[in-house]
């Protein structure tokens, strides 16, 4: 059995163990396997979704999108959408309505849910520590610090709101590198957004993040920030969607498609 | 004024144009602008066609959407899509109606139109070039010749046909880094598709293109095929859609955006 194949048998065994109620992040579940985000609408919100994510794809690039009603997907064919994340958040009217472990019995509310699966910057950390910088949330063993920016996205139908970003704390002397590395990966969010002057994107406290959690930040280090799958979510809040389900941050879709899929 | 604003000059010079009646391909014009391919569709195909080209984003990289019924893209602010590419095709159930130099006038009879414009690649033929790689089509003073391929997109909704590939004779010491210059440009179709035996693409005649010209193919050169723009008219013509309009095959709409904002 090659790698490929023992890093697709892990993938199904981790989305085994969630759609058996499991919740845990899945950063570091079978390396070297691209992760998702996922936000899934009505159909009816499809064309106003894809648009968006057309106009802004740093944040949202899209790895697949399903047909409507199904919760079957190309990037891992074996897989159910409804239950193999471990965790996913229920919107309605642009609120977190609750988060749940398996969102079948909602699916089964909605004849045409339309499911968005968004690459997800998991996929170039792999290469940023196979050359030697440290990507601390990984090596702290926490999610990754994400804050809401005031960078505008451009607006599409009904849809608009803000970019939120990630942030990775990087030496000053690995800076230009760790930007070509990610850049290499348009795929799943591409180069940083944002180098240094937290306060320019609208960040005050990078201590304080909006999601995930906060990290050590060394002397002699810039933090740099990537657009963040997560925007979705932002934006679902600020145009009061009325309904959505979305995965809950750092509790991704593990699929079965290799990262150098998305390498350029 | 430096060179940027030199070539924008060039390219609204060049709409200009177009825009008064001049019919010619856009091959050289502006040069180190992007220039697209369009495909225009009733607001009701939009989201098949958007999604297609999600699902096929070699054939279909999307650069631009427009709102409904607008004939105005953020990719070149003043100019005018009904009348600024040097040559249109207008298609009703999928068939080539008429072939016009300005279709203001059968805009007018919809008020919802969908401009979708799309990566050509033009865009990455200057940085082979500038490595000593000859683009035959070029040095012949052609149009790049384009196939209908045996490749099976994948459909969205309404929408499926084949893969449309270009083609360009390469020397087989330069097929590795051309397949490298290009593939660092995923936004105009990116990577080649296909390398050597044309057959195997279901291409019998590499002498008799479906589209375009054909060049010469030397001794040691191997054809190497790309995903093509023209892919949006052959699946138009396959899926009977009953009204698009398009330009005419190396007739481009020429952008304000810099070749190298691509470039990955």
């Amino acid at each position: 059995m090659n790698s490929l194949q023992h890093a697709r048998e892990a993938a199904s065994a981790a989305r085994a163990r969630y759609r058996q109620g499991f919740v845990a992040p899945t950063a570091g579940q079978a390396p070297g396997l691209t992760q998702c985000n996922m936000i899934t609408l009505p159909r009816e919100w499809a064309y106003d979704f894809l648009l968006f994510a057309q106009r802004n794809p740093q944040a949202c690039p899209v790895l697949d999108v399903t047909e409507p009603g199904s919760h079957t997907t190309l990037l891992a064919e074996q897989a159910d959408l409804r239950t193999d994340l471990p965790l996913y958040r229920v919107w309605r009217d642009g609120q977190l309505a609750e988060e749940l472990s398996d969102v079948s019995h909602i699916w089964a509310q909605h004849t045409d849910l339309v499911s968005f699966l968004i690459g997800c910057s998991f996929t170039f950390e792999t290469d940023l520590m196979h050359a030697g910088i440290d990507v601390r949330h990984i090596s702290e063993g926490c999610n990754v610090p994400m804050y809401r920016s005031n960078r505008v996205c451009r607006p599409a139908g009904r849809l608009q709101g803000n970019m939120v970003v990630s942030m990775r704390p990087i030496a000053a002397d690995r800076v230009a590198e760790a930007a070509r590395i990610t850049g290499r990966y348009p795929g799943v969010h591409g180069a940083p957004v944002h180098v240094g002057e937290p306060g320019l994107l609208g960040i005050n406290d990078l201590a304080n993040p909006d999601f995930g959690d906060a990290v050590t930040i060394r002397p002699g280090e810039i933090p740099v920030f990537w657009a963040c799958g997560v925007t979705p979510q932002a934006v679902v809040m600020a145009s009061r969607v009325p309904f959505a389900i979305s995965h809950a941050p750092g509790h991704m879709f593990i699929t079965d498609i290799p990262d150098s899929y998305y390498h350029v």
